[in-house]
């Protein structure tokens, strides 16, 4: 499949990446993060999360909206909590020092949470819950943006699909890993079928008078997964993040706030200790063994097989490890584009 | 409406139910927690979770799998987090125990974390929230039980409908609270359809053959809210509840291991301090800002208003406190049995 595409092989990838984020101003470490949590959702087949980005990220950049190297600071502190001020940070600049820190009090409380305020697009947030797994924890991580989804029995954007990841350890397995958003179906997905010319569901997205639609191209408002169950989440989530964080996103939209609607993340990230509350191995073993027993029920009509959450993008991810990740012309475009501006070599085989 | 039940005050329905436990063996604090969990669920409207379980209960306690005054121990504590193997307690007996000692640590660190394995039934989720809520923090409350719920593409149940609430504290709303199953209807809703020999709307329940049925007695198998979202936060939640207690309920089952159907839930319930991360007056005001918001956008068609989570149970709760509990015959009948049993005289009016 995708074999019309350019492949490109990860490593090579993400150290252009690198190059092209150290080029524009963020730290080694920092350029460092950015770069695989990019790579990462491309190796997991999340295109809309990956390198496609690079362009929007330098823009920001360029706006001085976002700050490749922000006074990232560390408002209030306990044994088991923060609460981070990311000053415009790059998502995965702050949030991945915010999970290692999280992991650190994990590590001698049994739980670390913390509170992110004023990142900017933090990618795919699987990568936080899956640090979290790496070192023998469950991992939980939420986002809030300004809201693009209708609360449930609305025809007007009053939440945001804000996903949530929670990952834990296999052994035999992967990590368990659920990366949600709250939506019926993520924007990227409507900016999919957009690039394609084809229709969308109906029960996707409302259009700009609140109708039901199916032309991807007057989507304008997402509609909630499960109905007010989806929607429920998203308003809670705002409360768990930006609430904490004393910085809502919801509200002020809604109050039509100058600025309001800029796009700006507030998160929580989690992480619990399981070797505080039990033994590891058999934890992991007991993972393994929800996944063989789902995986082993019969299947649906019209489904070939039972998944278990993240087990397609794992797949995707091992083929894309061996045979490279393919990129459409357009994101071609965008890494030629950064490659002339900085004067760094394109990936071999580009 | 529902003028042509029986209505009974709250509180002599609260002391009777409290009487009919203490009777039962429960201490009695035991006895008041379990009281005010049913009594609170039916001032919601949440009868299925109310009173009308007193027989079941009593039927759990007989049979001595259910035990009023268990042997509760903290099996693992750190100052953030707790083990607590519940030995059998009733639900809300060890649930408002852990949930108290969350809050304790959360007015200390941030966060109390408490994971709770072997209780039974512990009724309406929303009620632990609502316990930090009204300390001035959030609450969360998780539930995993042996499988009733098909994965999504499956068949056959493989995860539990397992429940989360989530609920913070408002200022002149009511705490923002969502409580909801991770299936599209809960069982209970599935029960009243076979009450009223009414059809249920398919893509609620799978047949014992695997099969979509609207045939409400035929309904052996709860579908996931949002297909895979559904079905993928029950599988984390299990991860999260029952693989740190280290007491798995939905492996066993898969592996046909005697018993492993019988009723039993882990749990996991935690507070997140507000007044640690930022100011508290402020948050309910923010809270407060969104249910605004969200109340105010315009209802999509079919809708006369937009509601948020948790708003139509508190509509009936202000209701039923001035106009009584309304008891179907059924229900009433199960209280005439009790107060014979125990020479416990009926509440006032019954």
């Amino acid at each position: 499949m995708e074999t019309s595409l350019t492949r490109v092989e990860w490593r090579a990838l993400k150290q252009f990446t690198k190059a092209v984020f150290e080029k524009a101003g963020f730290t080694p470490e920092g350029a460092e993060s950015q770069a695989d949590v990019l790579v990462w959702a491309n190796l997991r087949g999340v295109d809309s999360h990956g390198v496609q980005r690079i362009a929007w990220y330098l823009g920001l950049v360029d706006k001085g909206h976002m700050k490749p190297r922000a006074n990232i600071r560390i408002l209030k502190e306990t044994p088991a909590t923060l609460l981070i001020d990311a000053d415009y940070a790059p998502g995965p600049v702050v949030t991945v020092m915010a999970m290692r820190k999280a992991i650190e009090k994990a590590r001698s409380v049994g739980i670390g949470w913390a509170v992110i305020k004023n990142t900017l697009h933090q990618g795919a947030m699987g990568y936080y819950a899956l640090m979290a797994a790496t070192e023998g924890m469950a991992g939980i991580a939420i986002v809030c943006n300004p809201p693009n989804t209708a609360p449930h029995g609305a025809r007007a954007a009053g939440v945001h699909n804000s996903p949530i990841a929670i990952c834990v350890p296999g052994q035999r397995h992967q990590p368990l890993m659920l990366d949600m958003a709250t939506s019926v179906a993520a924007r990227g997905k409507i900016d999919v079928a957009v690039d394609r010319g084809i229709a969308i569901p109906l029960g996707w997205a409302l259009d700009t008078d609140g109708k039901p639609t199916t032309d991807p191209k007057a989507a304008a408002v997402l509609l909630p997964a499960g109905g007010g169950k989806g929607s429920g989440l998203a308003m809670l989530f705002e409360c768990l993040t930006s609430l904490f964080a004393a910085n809502p996103l919801l509200a002020p939209v809604f109050q039509g706030k100058p600025g309001a609607s800029v796009h700006r993340q507030n998160s929580v990230v989690a992480a619990v200790d399981i070797a505080t509350f039990t033994d590891l191995a058999q934890y992991r073993q007991n993972a393994d063994e929800i996944v063989d027993g789902i995986k082993a029920l019969p299947p649906a009509e019209g489904f070939n097989e039972v998944v278990v959450p993240g087990e397609l993008e794992n797949r995707v991810h091992a083929e894309r490890e061996r045979s490279g990740i393919p990129l459409p012309a357009g994101t071609l475009q965008k890494l030629v584009d950064a490659s002339k501006r900085f004067g760094i070599p394109l990936p071999a085989g580009l």
